[in-house]
C-alpha cells in the first residue's frame, strides 16, 4: 500500500464558533506502515457530527481539541487492508475514531469494533452507532421515560433525534418533535412516527408548543439550547427530565451567551437537568448496538441516511448541520 | 378560649417580589372552635422562611399562592390547647403549617408532628425541621457526595447551607461555604467547620473560588441562583451534581433574569442540576428528623437562632433574609 498517499483533511485554522470549509485543507501525505498491534483501515464512510464543533475548539469541552495542522477527528467505518493485530483480521470491516483521511493506522484495541455487515456498514456510524447509543443510553439513562409521558424532542429529524423519538413511541410514550422546515415535519410525522411535529420557525410555534405540552413534559431530550429550549422549560412538569445532549442552536460558547436563568423552572418543578456524554458510556457501547440492531432489522427504527461523496465534500459539511441544511445522518462516501 | 381574640398577620397585598412589612397587616379574629378531629394550638414560635417569598407570589411555584386577607402560611411550634383529635392530646407541643398567628385550629391529621421537648422547641422549625430534612435530602439525595469530595454551599451560614456544610464535612467532603459578610465569613469557619468560607461581596471574590475550586466542584448546593451560582457553574467537575435548593440571589422571576446559559456546562461536564422540593419529601420527614437529633444533642451539628419576638415583628423578617440581615434561623417568638 505504500507506494499509494493517503488523502487527507486536516484542520487549517482554528474557527471561533462553527468549522466551515475555509478552516479545513486537503492534504496527501504518506500511508505509512502499521507498527506491531497495529491495523491498516481503508476508509469506507466518513461520520460528520455536531460534536466536531466542539472538537476544534479550544473553548472548555469534554475532550482536547484537534491540534491545528492535525487531521481532523471524526468516526468512520473502513476495511482492514493490513492487520499487524491479534483480534482483528484483514477483511474486517470496522468502526473507529479513523479521522478525515482515505486510510488511517491505529491500534486494535483502540476503540475499533467490528461492524455487522449484514446490515449496510454506514449504519455503524449513525442509527447502529454513536448517534442511535446516544439516543438510547440519554433516553433510558437520564430521560427515563414511562408509558403514557410525554417526551419532547429537539432537532427531532436529526440522526440522534430521531432515534429518540422512535424509541420514546416504543416505551409507550407520547412525543412531541421540534424541528425546522416543513419537510422535516413531515418526515418526523409520516417516517419517524411523532405524534406532534412543530417547526420552531413558524410564526406560531410558540402558541403549538404551548398546546402540544400544555399538561407538562416529562422529559425534554434537547438537542439546542436557546430559545427553543427556553420554550420547552417553561412547561416542565413536575419531577421532569431534561436530557442536556447537545447545543446546536448555540453559535460559539465563548462567553456563553444570556438566557432566561433556569433555575426557579427547575426548583418548582423538581426537575432534573443532567449533561450526556457518550465517551462516560463505552463499556455499554456494543450491548446498546445489539439492542438496536433487531429494531432496525424488523423496520421498527427509521433512519435517513443523507451521503456526500468523496472527501472533499468533507471540510463544508459540518456548517450543514447547523444550518439544518442536511436531511438525515450526514455521511461522506469515499 | 373563646373569650380571647386571636392576633394574625394577613397577606394585605400582593408583593411583586419580596414580602416587606407593608404587604402584611396584623389583626385580631376570633378563636373559633376546633371541629372533629380538629387540634387547637396556641403557638410559641413562627418560622420565617424564603420560601415566603414564593408562596405569596403568583408566579409558577410549587404550591398555590396565599389569597390576599388570609393569614400568612407558616410553619409554627405550638402546644395543644384543645383536642377532638384521638392522636393528639392537650399538652403536647407540636409543628406544623399553623401561620402567621397566636392560635390555629387545624386536623390533627394535617402533617402535625409532635416535638422531642428533650431538645428545645424551636429547633422543630430549623435544624430539627424543614431546614435541616432539607439540607439533609438535598445533599444526601441529590448531591450523593462521597468522601474527598469538594462540596460547595451558597448562603452558607443560612439556616440550610450550614446544615449542609456540616453534613457535608462528617460525610468526609472538604467543604467551602459562600456567604456575604466577614462575620458570617467567620460563622462558617469557627461554629460550622467549613474548610474554607468567601464572601461573595469581597472585591477577590472570584480569586478565592477559582482557588478554591480550581480542581472542580463536586457538589454545588445551591440556595441563591444569580451571579454567585454563575462562578461557581463555571467550575464543575465530571459528573458533578448542583442541588437547586433555592434562588434567594433573584428579586422577581416575572420574568425569568437573564443569565449565561448553562448548556455548555452541563453537558461538558456530564453534571447534573436538580430541584429540590421537600413537599415531595413528607414520607421521609420524621425518619430525617430522627437521624438529625442525635447529631444535634452530641454537638456534631451547631445551629444559630435568631430570635425576634412578637407576632407583629413577622411582617418585616422576610425582607431580612433577602438582604442577608439575620444571622441563623430566623423565628418569631410569641
Amino acid at each position: 500500500m505504500t507506494d499509494r498517499l493517503n488523502r487527507q483533511v486536516i484542520l487549517a485554522q482554528r474557527p471561533s464558533g462553527i468549522p466551515r470549509a475555509e478552516h479545513f485543507a486537503v492534504t496527501d501525505a504518506n500511508i505509512g506502515h502499521p507498527g506491531p498491534g497495529q491495523i491498516l483501515v481503508k476508509n469506507l464512510y466518513l461520520s460528520v457530527d455536531p460534536a466536531m464543533r466542539g472538537w476544534v475548539s479550544v473553548e472548555d469541552n469534554y475532550s482536547p481539541p484537534v491540534p491545528v495542522g492535525s487531521v481532523m477527528r471524526a468516526s468512520a467505518v473502513g476495511e482492514i487492508v493490513e492487520s499487524n493485530g491479534t483480534r482483528l483480521q484483514v477483511g474486517d470491516v470496522v468502526v473507529g475514531r479513523f479521522g478525515w483521511q482515505e486510510f488511517a493506522i491505529v491500534a486494535e484495541t483502540d476503540n475499533v469494533r467490528r461492524v455487522d455487515t449484514s446490515l449496510p456498514a454506514s449504519l455503524a456510524l449513525g442509527v447502529l452507532g454513536a448517534n442511535g447509543v446516544t439516543a438510547w443510553l440519554g433516553l433510558f439513562g437520564i430521560g427515563r421515560p414511562l408509558p403514557g409521558e410525554l417526551v419532547v424532542v429537539s432537532t427531532a429529524a436529526g440522526a440522534v433525534g430521531s432515534v429518540v423519538g422512535q424509541l420514546a413511541r416504543l416505551a409507550g410514550c407520547r412525543t412531541v418533535g421540534i424541528t425546522g422546515s416543513k419537510g422535516k415535519v413531515d418526515l418526523c410525522l409520516e417516517e419517524y412516527g411523532f405524534d406532534t411535529a412543530l417547526d420552531y420557525r413558524a410564526p406560531d410555534f410558540l402558541e403549538n408548543l404551548e398546546q402540544a405540552c400544555g399538561d407538562g413534559v416529562d422529559v425534554y431530550f434537547d438537542n439546542t439550547s436557546g430559545p427553543v429550549s427556553d420554550a420547552v422549560m417553561s412547561h416542565l412538569a413536575h419531577d421532569s427530565r431534561v436530557v442536556v445532549c447537545g447545543t446546536s442552536a448555540i453559535e460559539s460558547w465563548q462567553p456563553a451567551p444570556m438566557g432566561p436563568r433556569v433555575h426557579r423552572q427547575v426548583l418548582t418543578a423538581g426537575a432534573t437537568m443532567r449533561g450526556f456524554l457518550l465517551q462516560d458510556h463505552a463499556y455499554e457501547y456494543d450491548q446498546v448496538v445489539r439492542r438496536l440492531e433487531p429494531l432496525v432489522r424488523n423496520g421498527e427504527l427509521r433512519y435517513t441516511e443523507h451521503v456526500l461523496d468523496g472527501l472533499e465534500s468533507a471540510p463544508g459539511a459540518v456548517s450543514m448541520l447547523y444550518e439544518g441544511r442536511n436531511a438525515g445522518k450526514l455521511i461522506i462516501r469515499l
